[in-house]
């Protein structure tokens, strides 16, 4: 399964309860350079919500958190010149439990440990159910350009702006020359279904798509591709996915979000799934060959997630016989 | 004033009570990087302490701090391979709050901002009245011997192992090839007075008059050199500065300190000023050649703080005339 965040990470739950063996290609796009502090909150929330260790509440970063140390440096932020306040990224809201996991990232990645290998070390404390790789080793970044002209990261965007600036463009800087992390295209080729779960179809699993090996290795695994709407109803399920989408020039609605991932393999998929409230998308995604069933798609609790993952196999399975 | 941490950092609360225009030489030995932050012990122990911020129970780091981060530090280290939990220096107790220091400091260092300014910046925080330069820009770093054989970095000395396994050989690592930082050199050549406060005079006095500019710089100013004895009675008033006084070879004794720095200007020391309980030390010093007088020695309180301070100048004033 290629997986972003929250959607991602919640859809996973479900999945789990079903017993395979399942490999999760997080996405790398979201990461960031915070005080130095290489964060890389995709692979974290995954970390944290299948490892029992994530906010429920807020769906990111750890429960009982809490903030003292980004608390001391707006301190520091309203003490000192505006001008070096400038550098106090502290829009991003660094608990400090979660502080701990990029401590011990960034040191490890200062030594040259490899990003897959550092992110199984803090795997051991996580019991995951699930194999978690990074898409890629290489550092990759979305930056996004905004209406006003000015070029920022996708999360000074996301979490500081609030998407409230449409983007114009988003791009997923040093992408087009990284390399798959060990062990990420052997999954892919090797796996019996590869899935696109619910997550942000532009910055989240089109980041991972991104990497041009990784978009090669789901364009020709011998594995049916299924993947499952993140738009019901012609809005997100959560997020801001719609200002994804327009940024990229796609409707934000189940059958376009289809279409834009295409289908295999000179696109991505061979199965969707789409809410009962878009089976009017079924007929007309069917005309173009991708295999589309309507089914209820929201994670309202663990039961009816593991309901959609296992809808989401079956319709895989239809496709391999 | 060159000052190292905590007993630097108290006798410069007495010395500030006295309203003269003070600039306090910090010691970068204690510096360490610990998961790729810089921290810089003892100049901020002096920030905190002159800030206002500082735990007034243990002395060093911050009043109301918790360490809610070096404990997930430690959960990871417990979860985590053992070899790779040695990477994990959790012995070292970097506070949450004090953690935002660090993440500053590094982030701008990591730009290429110096030291110097970068704590210039910190201390907009904290209002000193004092100015705080570190001795220098450049990366310098205290390393101890071993009886054992290992070398070690004297944090992990002091800190880790509480100086139970004696030191064989202390080394500035770096020093001798470190410049002074800027306005160090000016600060001591036109000084009125330049004061050794009652510090370790190995690890921390001794550590900034490694930097051969400041040496140079203290050596030849037309300023008297006035110094106070951290040794009392033959024990170091707090610390372990007899470790250290051993390690070098030197007696932990009022006299035999004074000795150690030496009379200027091929030593550091124009008045030296040792316990009551001391006085014996009175003569044989003066024969040596360094003006020596007994006074009360301990820092009890502000205000005989503030009398020690006022004594070390008064003995200033007299070597003048």
């Amino acid at each position: 399964m290629l997986a972003g965040g929250i959607g991602g990470a919640r859809f996973l739950l479900g999945l789990r309860e079903l017993g395979h063996d399942v490999t999760v290609i997080g996405n790398n796009g979201d990461d960031i350079t915070l005080y130095g502090l290489r964060v890389c909150p995709d692979l974290d929330t995954v970390m944290y919500t299948l490892g029992g260790g994530s906010s429920v509440e807020r769906g990111w970063g750890r429960e009982a958190e809490s903030f003292r140390v980004t608390e001391e440096l707006t301190h520091y932020a309203a003490a000192i010149g505006a001008d070096n306040a400038a550098d106090v990224p502290t829009w991003f809201g660094l608990g400090d439990l979660d502080l701990a996991t990029h401590l011990l990232r960034t040191a490890w990645l200062r030594d040259g440990v490899a990003l897959s290998e550092v992110t199984r070390r803090l795997c051991e404390r996580w019991p995951l159910g699930v194999r978690l790789l990074p898409a890629t080793d290489d550092p990759v970044e979305t930056h996004v350009t905004l209406a006003d002209g000015r070029t920022v990261h996708f999360q000074e965007w996301w979490v500081r702006v609030h998407a409230d600036v449409p983007a114009t463009r988003i791009e997923f800087t040093g992408a087009a020359t990284a390399g798959p992390a060990p062990g990420v295209i052997e999954a892919i080729v090797s796996a019996d279904v590869v899935l696109l779960p619910p997550s942000n179809p532009v910055v989240s699993v089109g980041a991972i798509l991104a990497i041009p090996a990784v978009a090669e290795a789901v364009r020709r695994t011998p594995a049916p591709v299924v993947g499952l709407s993140p738009v019901i109803g012609g809005a997100p399920v959560r997020g801001m996915a719609d200002a994804c989408l327009m940024a990229i020039g796609v409707e934000t609605d189940a059958g376009a979000v289809a279409q834009h991932y295409g289908r295999r393999p000179t696109g991505f998929l061979d199965g969707w799934l789409v809410d009962d409230t878009d089976a009017a998308a079924v007929e007309p995604l069917r005309k173009c060959g991708i295999a589309c069933i309507a089914r209820p798609l929201l994670m309202s609790d663990l039961g009816a997630t593991t309901a959609m993952a296992q809808a989401a196999l079956d319709l895989a399975n239809d496709l391999r016989t």
